[in-house]
């Protein structure tokens, strides 16, 4: 769906090829890092873009409970294999930056800016309530199980081994209920969370790009292209940051969440657009919910593998600014309707979180 | 409408020029410090209802609109013009906690006074549930707005210059929030908002007092009276204070705050008892909104035309107190329904923050 | 109610009797402190169902208002009972953590437990919204009047003394919230709050076991077993304690706990595999906020009378667990439906919690 809608149809391959072949050039050439920066982080806008729309076509073929599981566990690739590299580097820091930038970046931008250019549009645009109050509980279970840990470090009452044996049994737990959550979503109470009215219309839509085997091939290929995208791109991060006078934090919080999602904010900007705000509260809030509760957690146990466990304790700012996140998107959607002001609200958010953390 | 309902028709202007008089001549020639704080109390009520009669009848030939506008601007114009003298002062720490006591005396005392005393009249009240969801949420910006840069200076991620330019961003942002709130609230979902059963009540009563002339002059003789008053009021807070050891926080948030809102308080309860509990929500959490995402920042930023900026960073009890103070009453308002056991929250809370200040 | 249906007949009054000789001639024997425990903990778990059941019996012939009240005020006696052996031995550290396991038990383990349950059997089941939205401002509440006090005292704005006295006045004023809570709830708004569907059922089962003679001695006999079970299982805590190397906080906020509320358990669980979810959750929430609003208060008062005022100030890890209890049970009952996936989130945050406190 991302691919089919966010991005154009037939011309889409070329600007692919060239800029991932640019990127690729620049990383080996050892052209200027900035210009790497610049060019791999529009590189992964496109070759993120082709594995959504790779995902898509498989999920067709799939059948839809399978593919919605693919579409799900697919959706944030680029984040994870991003976010993999830097674990195999140690970078924990920035991994736990760039995780709560892709949250407030969903939770705030994505949706912030679907429910504002909606509601220019459309007075007020409604979607399912039983989902909206289901996403904010579960979203509530993403801030308690980072807080929970992080309080009792704080406190002293665990120390740092207790902190990586409790970092690892909370991820163990999260990917379980996010798993269960699936099993919700999709098998016992599929029909309770899903829109009427726009369900009809989506499924016409839904006529995949390319044919079985072909979607498959392109799953593959799209999937080594973000790899490796992704690697040139962390390996100009620290002298970027350097060069500009940038933080980590702001780098990884929203540098590379904003490149990352860009394929998820066209794609539900234009949902919104054409009145289905419950298919872009999905992309929002269902990524931001993968990003807490699936690809956090299996981070700490690659992290584990990898021989150096990355314990689940954010900074404090870090859990403010999901914290924060969390409560306005939950406030402003759990009636199940949205206007242009309550897309402000967000906005308004994420760019005071986006000056604080430059200010860092 | 404050002063129409609020305070007698005829007999107003006696004791009006008479607790004026009184509180000028306290102050001019020096009288007992403790008594000339009472008087000036017992007078900035006065003065402050008569700017409020002032500001209901201009805004009535004013037409519908920019009347709404002048209301929610000139609304709490008292606790602006207190506010102003504190800074030009450098008593920020008394402005802030002046501010939160005007928060939380509204959301709590003015709304909880209202909630209880109609809901032992009538079982149960009901106003727009539209209208609490999104008073909900712009409360909720308020207290983000207060607890980031809060965040990120005690956690020493920005240092005190960081926070003076932070402050006056996180103002700019709330003032054209706010703007924006009044253009959404106003014009483009006017209808969404409002309470079908009160408007047309509401339009009999609203025969305006005084002439178009008369009114115009009456808002400026107002506004210079509550000005002076306001100032000979704070002369008197450093005494008073030593006098009788309370403390700086306590006088600014329980003292100043009862005072500065009787208009409001006495308003408010008067339509809650005659079920038309919409409007005194308005009148409370309305005017809170005003203080957090409008007077706070101006003051900010006149703070800063008088070459000491103030920064927003309010202290750990202050943003707990104001954080609880959003948190029950939009528990108690979200579903647009009150009975008088959620008045009754709402003053016990207020009473748990008075005798933790009264301590401090 | 709860002896009723969560225990059995008439093969309930042989257990009950070997269980509690065999607690006392442990305890007086001296039997190894590890094998006291154990007979001592399943022995509570005995005559707290027999004083629950006579309760409800004297309840019956009460008559229908002065019933309920008996029901919620000796509903938790067990755990009052307990915990005023602690406060006499100055163990406040224990009765804190055990208040706070006996808050987070209800709201997570009994509520998640019946609510998952209950969805496996009924896909939605469904309870009064209008007793949802007021248990959630209680609950805030009672968050609140733990919070307030805790964030005054951590940032030295009152010293020890000073919280005595304030821990004081909030126990008085948050006994007087729930009385009054009590007279709402079962007099001024007793309809608003009833489940329309499961009152007409319950009636017919509410036939007493016992006379009424009967039933007073049995409260007696029961209060006095309950009591001296709970001095019995108090002594062996130390021992047993330092025997597993557990915390005193885990085994006050989990051990004790789950013992202590072992007959609501199954009650509420049972109720909920009958569909009647809203009596599940008044079990659920209302023992909770009994526990928050009426026995720990009373127990700063019982401190106090012994001379050593405990404060109402628990440390920031125990506050942490009960917000994110409250937060999360708020969130997921707010709608007045539940299905299997609210009680797994449930039952995931009491996990958490559980894993935290082991590991301190």
């Amino acid at each position: 769906m991302l691919g089919v809608i966010g991005l154009g149809n037939r011309l889409f391959f070329v600007p692919l090829i060239v800029a991932f072949a640019l990127s690729g050039a620049g990383h080996y050439l050892h052209w200027n890092m900035t210009l790497q920066f610049v060019i791999s982080a529009i590189a992964i806008i496109f070759v993120a873009g082709f594995l959504g729309r790779a995902t898509e076509s498989v999920s067709h073929y799939a059948g839809q409970r399978l593919g919605g599981f693919l579409n799900a566990t697919f959706g944030n690739a680029a984040e994870l294999i991003i976010a993999i590299f830097l674990v195999r580097d140690g970078l924990f820091d920035m991994v736990k930056a760039s995780l709560t930038g892709a949250i407030i970046g969903n939770l705030l931008l994505v949706l912030g800016l679907s429910v504002f250019v909606g509601g220019l549009k459309f007075k007020t645009q409604r979607f399912n309530a039983d989902l909206a109050g289901m996403n904010g509980s579960l979203m509530l279970l993403a801030v308690i199980a980072l807080f929970v840990p992080a309080a009792f470090f704080t406190t002293h009452s665990i120390n740092a081994e207790g902190t990586k044996t409790l970092s690892l049994v909370v991820a163990g737990i999260l990917i379980v209920a996010y798993l269960l959550w699936l099993v919700f979503s999709m098998i016992t109470h599929k029909d309770m969370l899903s829109d009427e009215s726009e369900r009809a219309e989506e499924r016409e839509e839904e006529s995949p790009l390319w044919s079985k085997k072909l979607s498959i091939i392109f799953l593959v290929i799209s999937t080594v292209m973000v790899a490796l995208v992704s690697e040139w791109l962390v390996e100009t991060l620290d002298t970027f940051t350097s060069q500009f006078g940038l933080s980590e934090l702001f780098v990884g919080a929203f540098v590379i969440a904003i490149v990352g999602n860009a394929a998820e904010h066209s794609a539900a900007v234009m949902l919104a657009m054409k009145n289905k705000i419950g298919a872009a509260v999905e992309i929002a809030i269902g990524s931001s919910l993968q990003i807490a509760l699936f690809v956090a957690p299996v981070l700490v146990f690659i992290s584990s593998l990898f021989g150096n466990t990355m314990d689940i304790v954010f900074t404090t700012i870090e859990m403010v600014a999901i914290g924060v996140a969390v409560f306005i998107a939950k406030s402003i959607s759990q009636d199940g309707r949205t206007n242009w002001y309550e897309g402000l609200l967000l906005l308004v958010v994420y760019i005071i979180l986006g000056v604080s953390f430059y200010l860092v």
